[in-house]
């Protein structure tokens, strides 16, 4: 367990979970299924997009239901064919992020080659300032698709806007490591370096296999902070139209980590494993 | 029949109609149901809404589909309750047209307060250069909520873009007196005013009518120019999020409107009329 963590009295020994849904505010399926799966389900956290069509909504719903611990997905990219966002600033203020019709760029690799460091610094920053205008209390900032691993500069960027905002910042090694950034070299003795990051990968999707790794996340969790993330959405038109021709975290995937963490199954696991759930404000507590 | 469709060459004594689906790009419901409508019912032209999040996927359904008239419903009104969009400028560009949220007002009245001339120029003429550098060939322009009404010197806008951008405008003293403009003040020779302007009303969907409405215009057409507006979408839940708490227009509404237009009932009726169907690029014909 990181030295932080420690700090905050959590005990060596302890499995540490948050439960975490991501992508809150894409669309109305997303929502309504974040929602489900916080109110009947075992999730415990989630973050907000805010250059998002459906922010409005979900930001409603956290301003209104300050228990559940909700922060914001800090977004870089949009991978979508058909359903396209870009940028909270002026796409002309922000050139170096944008396609040629103002949207986020689908993959990583062209946000990586194309951005400047400073139009990204200014447009987290508005995702983050939109938020707070709006009324939001936001308890960490993470990032949507790992983006913000794309290079040392967008990940130091990153990490002092935790510092600015004073908030929590998901790093991981597994993240890093997806993303080809390098650990030693971007992490300090600062950072809350989380011990284990869980999220369902493409060869459990493809093969039937997405609830039984996440059962044996419940199994076999490691002692320290471990985050678990996950899609939940419903299978319906709307998320069929926006994941059209993307298999990967699709509509039919983000409808069985809906299914999952609303199920009995999950519900056993747990109260039958020694975990102990915690939230992000638990962790920023002592930064706030 | 107005003098610039006499000029055109269509008979004075012929009954033409456009049939037209408005808010196309709003959600990925309307623009499903209302490819349906065209390509499998008898819709015939549409309009595109240039701020909405989908607008990407119908632009590009456009783009692919030349043979469908299709024109920009410029848009300064947004009267949805979670579902939330605003200008295609940034929002300080066009103060007076957006809430503390820098999404457009909700309703004709706020805008009619609050909007300055140059905001709205600027706007619309946005949208209309965002459609074109997408590489729309748009075939008229019209008006989300008839917002451009509310006005006169919103109004002569709409009009002086119709002119600027050399596309047809749609006119009707329907939608003028729906807002409160003075039709003889407004209007001027060189405006193509439609005869009628058909559209179902709260009281015919209230009453369980809204088809035996849309069963009527066919039945009963008057000689002269006359424009159908429709709202098809389908009763889903991407639908039913959008226009919660707004029975008007709302998700059950949208799914009569497709089921009708594309009925065996009303293409029969279509059949056995001497309607003849025009679309708004024969109207424009002599303009481009």
């Amino acid at each position: 367990m990181n030295q932080h963590m420690s700090k905050l009295g959590f005990l060596e020994k302890s499995k540490l979970l948050i439960i975490h849904a991501d992508d809150a505010g894409l669309s109305h399926s997303e929502n309504r299924a974040t929602i489900e799966a916080l109110q009947n389900g075992i999730v415990n956290s989630y973050s907000i997009m805010v250059p998002c069509p459906w922010f409005y909504e979900m930001a409603t719903f956290a301003k209104n239901n300050p228990q559940y611990d909700n922060g914001i997905h800090l977004t870089l990219t949009c991978e979508w064919e058909n359903f396209r966002f870009g940028p909270v600033l002026p796409a002309s203020e922000v050139p170096s992020l944008v396609d040629e019709n103002g949207h986020f760029f689908k993959d990583r690799d062209s946000l990586k080659k194309n951005a400047v460091a400073d139009d990204v610094w200014r447009e987290l920053n508005a995702q983050i300032e939109t938020a707070l205008n709006f009324g939001l209390y936001p308890t960490h900032i993470d990032s949507h698709m790992y983006s913000i691993a794309v290079r040392s500069d967008i990940f130091k960027i990153y990490k002092n806007l935790g510092e600015e905002y004073n908030l929590p910042v998901l790093i991981s090694s597994e993240m890093m490591e997806a993303v080809g950034l390098d650990v030693e070299v971007n992490i300090d003795d600062n950072d809350i370096l989380i011990d284990k990051l869980h999220i369902g990968k493409k060869e459990d999707f493809d093969n039937g296999k997405l609830k039984d790794y996440y059962a044996r996340v419940f199994d076999n969790l490691s002692v320290g902070l471990n985050v678990l993330l996950l899609h939940p959405a419903f299978d319906d038109n709307e998320m069929k139209g926006i994941t059209i021709n993307h298999k990967n975290f699709g509509a039919k995937w983000r409808q069985m980590d809906l299914d999952y963490f609303t199920s009995q199954d999950c519900k056993l696991r747990l109260k039958k494993s020694n975990v102990k759930l915690i939230t992000w404000k638990d962790i920023g507590g002592t930064k706030v």
